[in-house]
């Protein structure tokens, strides 16, 4: 498959394509990037990288961070960890609250920020240095030192993040938080403030495509039965409320931030990363959407 | 692989396990079957069939029947379809009302009660004798004239049908259905009643795994880019409120009914469906599920 | 209290001020009404009547009705009734449907439409020709044979009915509706339909300042105790999601209907009926509270 | 009225009736309280007291304090108070999260959780020294320096509270707290805590039935029309999920707190406090709640 020529094929129609969608503007720290920005990289199995556009700068990596911790806190908890958080596909964001309260504190799925807070909850009880050791984690996994929290974007999460203590302090009425809450939230904060390159984010990825090994040293991160269900998870929770539209139009598990970058997996094949900071009302990237579409139509792959 | 063997195993183990499930009792005519029936069947792409058990013997298909609703419906209308059904998953039955009226009478997804009633006033729309017509489409995929509407499940479903009456006439009056209500709730129920064999079911979802085309004629139904899309919508929304542990746990789309029959779908690979009438609190056959996980686990062979 | 001077000031006031209010227009036959009607009558505990305006045109008093069915179905039933119905003020209408499914088919109160389906249900049992007798009902305690069921407004209220018909099929998935869904709904839609004056509704419900006795007989027709009940409802029930703002400015029990009438009664001395089409975002008459409201303001005289 | 004799005659009624409420026990200090204590104090406009049982012993008086602040808030800040909390009933405390999501965080009335949270932010930004300052206003309108709050009670709700702290942060996120969320909390939970007798209870709310003024010394606190729309908020939102209930029982404007306390005003006649510690499912005082529907039974007065 000539990923190169497709890649490119793909990038001219979208740029040239309609794009009526916003940059998050939930902080200010996020709304002054460049709404202009694309990138895509897609590297395969066997390590090689097909680039375009701005495929090596840095952004937000925002919730795409909670397939990481997902990662870890899987790794080390197995599967006791779904005692904690289900692996149900939300309904819409309207009821996140509502749905808390119904299922007794018990988040739906670890993508859904209550489910990402009680992960970081797990986390906060098994690391010594959470922040740390989580920042060490993702530079393994992703064979990179080049890798740091965003401090400005997690302030200025925290200074407008009273939903999620929202979220936090019902789940502690549940007695599903075991940690101080501030705490929590602030490993939570700095987790989402990690910046990465769709290059860098699409090579860290390719563990999930590679059964769980990192493909550099083969090493073995978690076992091909839990890569399986970390991207069953993906699938049908990666997208807030649009992961049944992604699963449709994409047929690819995936995840995606409201920094515009979307990462997705073909399992034993490659992964790709896509970034685009302008978002449909979803809150998904409108061109990172519709760059992933084209890319299973043209090369008619798809698990499906 | 030697599937025989691995179905022969796998009931070996799954029927000496606990099970404390309920058979459907919501009608009297779906209670009155034997709790201990338990069937196998999986067909491979290329038509060699591996049978366990009651495979050969017929039953309520109920709520599988509305993957054939959706692909006449898809042959026919074409993406339009998309305008009147959504493709996401629903939360939990307790706010299936409340998300049409929050989503103004559009349905979640075409196998929640809503949509399935929301495809039955299409098809009712575009066909002269929906009844009949819908019977020959079922017949002509499966191959197979010996296959028939139970009229006392029907009937049965009908005297019972309150809370579809409710659905459909809130949708109703939202404008999205055009067709008299008592005559698609009738057209509803009937379709729900076909009964069918886990062998007959299994062969019939073939066209799943083939990319759209009966595998006897090799004729197309409908395109591969469709059939892969109704995958993903079984994939995401097949199993109620239980669709994410599905895909977590068995990693093959597929599509369940209250009659304990469950059937899912390899691409490219084979077709399975399970027969047991005992059912979760979700309205999943315990043993149902249990079989494929254990198939996908066995084999180490699913999409993700 | 020279009510005749107060009820000209306030109507001079009132005719004055701003509306932006519009006539209720969900179906053809109700939004033909003259905006500009305005009409009001008091009448005191001993007969005597004070009027202005419109007050003798006859209007479709639609809710306000179903004090007259809860009235009938109390006399009839006792506090048995309360088993089918409770006293409870609802939220948002837009949670409507979810309360019912929460609360197992039991309506919040017998003024929302839910309610009052159960109460048509409770009459129909009782009443060998529903309407008829329920209409015999009406003239009796209005002492007036000059009342009659507006035919097209209930025809036209049946073809927009879809929401009703959810409503009433989901309490008859929960077991709380015994008698013919059509029927009960055709009882309903005529009951509603119901045209008064203001000087009628006013004598009408004089019986409710009166410890449940006709004025002119003196004959009782509920005993004192449950006619407080009766005011009481109406005091926390009987303006839709806006009974703690009519409390709160008004301070008298009552109730509105989307025709634009509002009746309110000072147990113990008086009974009011105002009339003006245009109605607030809530279903109730704009001009219709603002008179009440200044009524109570410039009598000096709540019940609080 | 012989207000003695029929207060001990429904004394021994209601004493000798089953009651299988339960203390509250969400947190420890409230679950000390001897579950047999109970008292009532009558006392009319003219000063004059009637009493029966543990009437002299102070218990804590919870949500009863909402009331207190209310009044003093609507006293300082007058009718734009209503900007920020709304006069309406709320719904199933289930969905009290929900509401407010639905609502942009403005709470359906002051006696809600979410609501007097918004009153005490109110009261921090005018207050110099918040918790002496109510403090010292209670003690006015009471005409006792012997209130205090409970430390003990306070702490314990604070360690409880993160059902409160998840709701004044989702307020805080619609922009409808203007103050620090950990001050704002801490002065609620003091305020909740203060200790009354019945007999400094109904005293104290005597002021309610008083037109604003207090009995006492005839100072105006709020004006009479101030005073009629705290008793009628009192009427519809007075009783958690069971207002319409005690209205319809009881027929007067009051107020309920977990404590077993319940206060209840005839407007120009008297005030009326009860107290028994064991409550119904809806947080009620099982004895207080038969206590008053006896006495406006009893004395066939009710403002209906």
């Amino acid at each position: 498959m000539n990923y190169q020529k497709i890649i490119e094929e793909i990038s001219a129609e979208v740029l040239s394509s309609e794009d009526n969608g916003k940059v998050a503007c939930y902080i200010p720290a996020l709304s002054k990037v460049n709404p202009h920005k694309y990138g895509i990289n897609l590297v395969e199995i066997t390590g090689e990288n097909f680039s375009f556009g701005d495929f090596d700068e840095k952004f937000s990596i925002q919730s795409i961070a909670k397939v990481f911790s997902l990662l870890m806190a899987y790794s080390i908890e197995g599967e006791s960890l779904w005692k904690r958080v289900d692996v149900e596909p939300s309904g819409d964001p309207f009821n996140s609250l509502v749905q808390l309260e119904y299922e007794n504190g018990i988040p739906r799925n670890p993508f859904i920020n209550a489910g990402a807070l009680v992960i970081c909850d797990v986390l906060f009880q098994h690391l010594n240095n959470p922040k740390e050791d989580f920042l060490a984690f993702v530079r393994k996994i992703s064979n990179n030192q080049n890798l740091f929290y965003n401090k400005e974007i997690a302030l200025s999460e925290k200074e407008h993040g009273y939903r999620n203590a929202a979220m936090i302090n019902l789940m502690k009425a549940f007695g599903n938080i075991n940690n101080n809450i501030d705490e929590v939230l602030d490993f939570y904060f700095n987790l989402c403030s990690i910046e990465m390159s769709t290059k860098e984010l699409s090579n860290t990825f390719l563990i999930f495509a590679n059964g769980g090994k990192l493909v550099n040293s083969n090493e073995e991160i978690i076992s091909g039965s839990k890569t399986k269900r970390v991207n069953a998870v993906m699938q049908t929770c990666g997208f807030y409320d649009e992961a049944g539209e992604f699963t449709f139009k994409v047929g690819l598990p995936g995840k995606s931030g409201v920094g515009g970058g979307i990462v997705a997996v073909y399992p034993g094949k490659y992964s790709v990363a896509v970034w685009s900071p302008k978002l449909n009302k979803k809150g998904n990237s409108v061109k990172g959407m519709k760059t992933l579409e084209l890319l299973t139509t043209k090369t008619k792959m798809s698990i499906f």
